[in-house]
């Protein structure tokens, strides 16, 4: 038996989300579907380092694998890569490394890096419908910064939780949050060991609030203390949000 | 009378081309669609300042237009998008401007500027199918960046030219090229008054032999000099090509 570490890049656009679910399509079972076919029917489990949400896309989401069958890791990224036919399903296997029996995909992650990007401008978008989050009033990235910064460091992030999240605990520690104009682009970068569920969404389209000017920097820490999903400005679309990368 | 300037951002992937001709959907006819429904069946001409390839896509070409009917440029912007239908078309109107009846798209041009995206990397591409050369050999772009600079300048580029393409001379000024790495992608840029068919995909794709060793910077030189398509190291697909702006 062979443990091999995945990175995979994914355009998130036609999925209901990473999880093998039974009411649309997965990123997950597609993968899985392909090392079935790649290991003659046998069912290969993927261990996802987290999961993303519908329509969420991943650039360097990383999962693990266990094989029977010994195979190179350039073999394996080949085959797999074969199988997965990108035209079609938009999932890209970008890097396959062998690891050790006490790796595990989502266990032995240290910190977690997600992109969330804003496309600022009147004209509609072609390039980037579905991935991008179109916002037509103009924003403030720095004002959006200043005020990100009042979220980082540990603290109850309720307000910026989906109901249903199904962490055991709302206590996290945001490492850092920054947000950077580039042209008509505004892109945030955040990491932590784990985020809660739609937590960079909450957190982004809250921050556009004091980008436009109807909220300020103070209505943000309210909203942190308030610890009530009603306290939330907004809560931002999955089209903007990128898995980035994993730490180990 | 009225004049105005567009500034067009456009996914070349469905196209045949900027210009409206009978062998596949263009920019052009698309656009021209889209005023004559605005106008009521009134055909209007849409006069862009250079003409793109097939699959070759446009982040700022510009075109222009006479109106009978005065309007303010907000309200024909907005108008326009409604009857572009980006979703379909890929086509997105930026700008919208009201110019002199002098200005002209094509005969005002005094600059124009290009971005060819190359993503070198193993894995295929999910996010950038169509939308960048995908390049999989690693490679050297303070190499290429180097040897480019061989091109800046007043030459004959014959070697770089389609041999049907249209220019009473084949003499042209480059104003500049840079070559840079951004993690996996490779930008160049290029700028010049005015460029010959094919012109940046065949340097770009003689100096991705620079970057892979194959050719130095002095085989490039000795294929400028050459002044025949025959000297020509290779010609780069369209996917990676945008039209990005042009000065006036």
């Amino acid at each position: 038996m062979a443990r091999f570490k995945l990175t995979i890049e994914y355009d998130g656009r036609p999925y209901v989300g990473w999880q093998r679910q039974d009411n649309g399509p997965t990123v997950q079972a597609v993968l899985e579907d392909a090392f079935a076919e790649f290991a003659h029917g046998e069912e290969i489990t993927v261990f996802g380092s987290g999961r993303t949400d519908a329509g969420v896309h991943a650039k360097g989401q990383v999962a693990h694998v266990d094989l029977a069958r010994p195979m190179t890791s350039d073999a394996l990224q080949a085959a797999l890569n074969h199988f997965l036919k990108v035209r079609e399903t938009g999932i890209s296997i970008l890097k396959i490394e062998e690891v050790d029996a006490e790796f595990n995909a989502r266990f032995s992650a240290k910190g977690r890096h997600y992109l969330y990007r804003i496309i600022n401008r009147r004209g509609p978008l072609s390039f980037d419908r579905g991935l991008a989050w179109h916002v037509i009033r103009p924003l403030d990235a720095e004002a959006m910064n200043e005020a990100g910064q009042r979220l980082i460091g540990t603290h109850d992030f309720t307000t910026f939780r989906h109901v249903e999240c199904q962490a055991k605990s709302p206590v996290k520690t945001l490492d850092y949050l920054r947000i950077e104009r580039h042209g008509e682009e505004i892109h945030m970068l955040a990491g932590a060991r784990s985020f809660l569920h739609h937590q960079i969404r909450s957190m982004i389209g809250t921050l556009e609030l004091v980008g436009c000017g109807k909220w300020t920097a103070d209505d943000v820490t309210a909203a942190l203390e308030a610890r009530d999903r009603a306290a939330l400005g907004l809560n931002a679309p999955p089209d903007g949000l990128y898995f980035l990368r994993v730490d180990y």
